[in-house]
């Protein structure tokens, strides 16, 4: 363990460590836990689990990501772990469709399709990544009951989600009782100092907390991050919802989702999604507030942000680019409707007019074509017979005179 | 596996296997097992666990081990199974006292203790022990998840001693829910046929028989044996309630509790602690009620068939004739007052007499032993003065005339 100089005070570093939070247990103890580690020059040790299960990532996920980045930059050690040891059990029952068994194979592969998108935020160099199969696969049997034997099933049924199911007479297997005591073993394992979790991750993140005190480790902080609204701003990001910002998506995807938020959400991204400090985010609160900033131009910062964090300045400064030239300087609207249509040969340009909703009729489509008021992805349309190829994951925009725009995208 | 001629039919065995039983699980399987049986000429495994962390047996005990022999005798194989693996664990919380962690060496040494109890039923050289840590030692963490993801919580919680506990508010721990499961999949690690135990049992067997089902292997019958009372033909019998007869009582101690119990005891106590057949048993219950059979002879003969079985025939043949010369010949009540007193020296006979109620004052048993009323131990004390010296674990028989007495007897 290398010798740490902090830039920051122990207050300072809460502070700025607050950004965000939803609970934090104890403000007291992260204090304090700050202190010492800033008198002895020695990091915390700040564990996030992830489920290698799904690696497949929306920047909802990159919440915890951003507070880890923060522990990172403040000089903390964060320990990436991935839960590979109840993966590649998954639900024995078979029943939860969204735990498959993971094969020791699919397990690295997807541990690496996470290290790749994690990798764009956290410092690699400053990166642990460990495995809890580490200290699991040498688990007996009778370690196993002596960890059961710490936590009673009531404790257990007061979780949320056990709660809600035990009272509605759902099933729930005894094994899912025994995963919240992995993972909260993975904290005795690893003598973390803080966990970071989401908000459903709280009562898992206590039990690590207890477990700690019961096998005489020093009991962790638990903090725990909102879950992300999707783009709806209601409900969480996911990718069933249809609601989320891919962290692989493209650049003109993932700039094009950002411009479509309400104002509103766009502050919550700024919080949850970006790196800028507390003090930046008031003064840009309060600019909006007086009208010194325009929400629309703010708007383009974070889609600049998010684009340059997962694709690089370049991309970022493209996508801004292409906004400009599409949108602002051709005096588009970004909230033009949108309409998707499968893949087809050979469409007659009169009669995807007319199901566009542009013409009420194919001989209106052909006489616009005419009057050459139908542009069609940027240029005039000028033969009335044209036949058009649509093919999967193109978006076109088909414009109308002066005010009707639609965004045609090509669904696969 | 050697190759077995059943004596008696595979009905014929079903129908000496209900004995005493409280509930088999069920009939028509156990029958179709018998038929299988008894046509591949394969003896059926029969399971019975039991928990080396408390080694000193009772007759109570016995219930199950008589019919373990029944099926010994049937010509089936009977398994003895210590259940070490959950005793070397005890409890971990430490509240169970009475479930205290084992080394290797206890266990050893307990199974050892029973072994030696059990081989005065059973025939050692029919009988398969075995230890479930054989298996269980090999069980890995991933192996545990699988096993407990097999049982809800809310099934475990039917358990009578859960329900009450959890309606109770009182804690369960979560490794109380794993150890029925333990036992259960030792069931599946056996292939056992069927498996006993007490009427205590019913839900662990049970888990043992759903277990093998999901485990793909054939579901065992399970019988469960009657809890027997213990001398006041209330409670259970118990070391604690000192209304028990220990395995290892001498012939004496075994023969005179036996005198004791009541008439519909001693009934209960021929169905559940001998290998007296259904037939003869039903003989014996119209006879006594005919009065054909006295009772007293009826119970001196189930004292000579316990003590015949624990201590041998030799023991059994002194122990009826010792009570025939005290009571019989004498003719002593087989109900006599008794009373016990520590070990002493130098006791004057007269405040003994007045100390055990048959003289109301020492000047009263002075003259009691001038008119040569008083008899020790079978025989007339002459000195008024007389000084006894009472050593622990004797039994003394006082007589003052011809209709008063009392049992003195030392206690250690």
């Amino acid at each position: 363990m290398t010798m740490v100089k902090f830039a920051l005070t122990p207050e300072e570093q809460l502070q700025e460590l607050l950004k965000g939070v939803v609970d934090l247990v104890s403000k007291e103890e992260m204090l304090g836990k700050l202190k010492k580690s800033y008198s002895e020059k020695k990091p915390l040790r700040i564990k996030t689990g992830f489920d290698p299960s799904r690696p497949d990532l929306h920047v909802g996920h990159t919440v915890l990501m951003n507070k880890m980045k923060q522990f990172q930059d403040l000089g903390h050690e964060v320990i990436f772990l991935i839960g590979d040891f109840t993966a590649m059990i998954g639900d024995p029952t078979g029943k939860n469709e969204t735990r498959p068994a993971l094969t020791v194979e699919e397990v690295r592969i997807n541990a690496e399709t996470y290290a790749r998108q994690v990798f764009k935020i956290l410092d690699p160099e400053k990166t642990v990544v460990d495995y809890n199969s580490r200290w699991m696969n040498k688990f007996s049997a009778s370690d196993f009951i002596r960890l059961a034997s710490q936590y009673t099933v009531a404790r257990m049924l007061e979780r949320d989600d056990f709660s809600k199911r035990y009272k509605a007479q759902e099933s729930i297997c005894i094994h899912e009782f025994l995963y919240p005591l992995v993972q909260g073993y993975d904290s005795v394992a690893l003598k973390s100092d803080v966990e970071l979790g989401g908000t459903d991750q709280r009562f898992n993140l206590l039990v690590g907390r207890d477990l700690q005190k019961t096998y005489g480790v020093s009991p962790q902080c638990i903090l725990t991050m909102p879950i992300l609204e999707g783009l709806d701003g209601v409900q969480k990001m996911s990718k069933s919802l249809d609601n989320y910002i891919g962290v692989e998506d493209s650049p003109r995807e993932m700039f094009g989702k950002t411009m479509k938020v309400s104002d509103e959400l766009m502050l919550r991204y700024y919080e949850l999604l970006t790196d800028m400090s507390v003090a930046d985010l008031a003064t840009l609160k309060s600019e909006l507030a007086s009208g010194k900033r325009h929400p629309r131009d703010t708007k383009v910062q974070l889609g600049h942000l998010l684009v340059n964090r997962f694709h690089g300045s370049a991309a970022a400064d493209n996508a801004v680019e292409e906004f400009n030239r599409i949108f602002v300087d051709k005096g588009l609207p970004d909230d033009m409707p949108e309409m998707d249509l499968a893949p087809a040969k050979g469409v007659w340009i009169c009669q995807l007019l007319k199901d566009l909703g542009l013409a009420k009729s194919t001989s209106e489509a052909r006489r616009s074509i005419q009057g050459r008021a139908i542009e069609w992805a940027g240029s005039k349309v000028e033969d009335e017979q044209l036949k058009l190829d649509l093919s999967a994951g193109q978006e076109i925009i088909v414009k109308s005179g002066k005010k009707k725009f639609v965004k045609l995208r090509i669904k696969g």
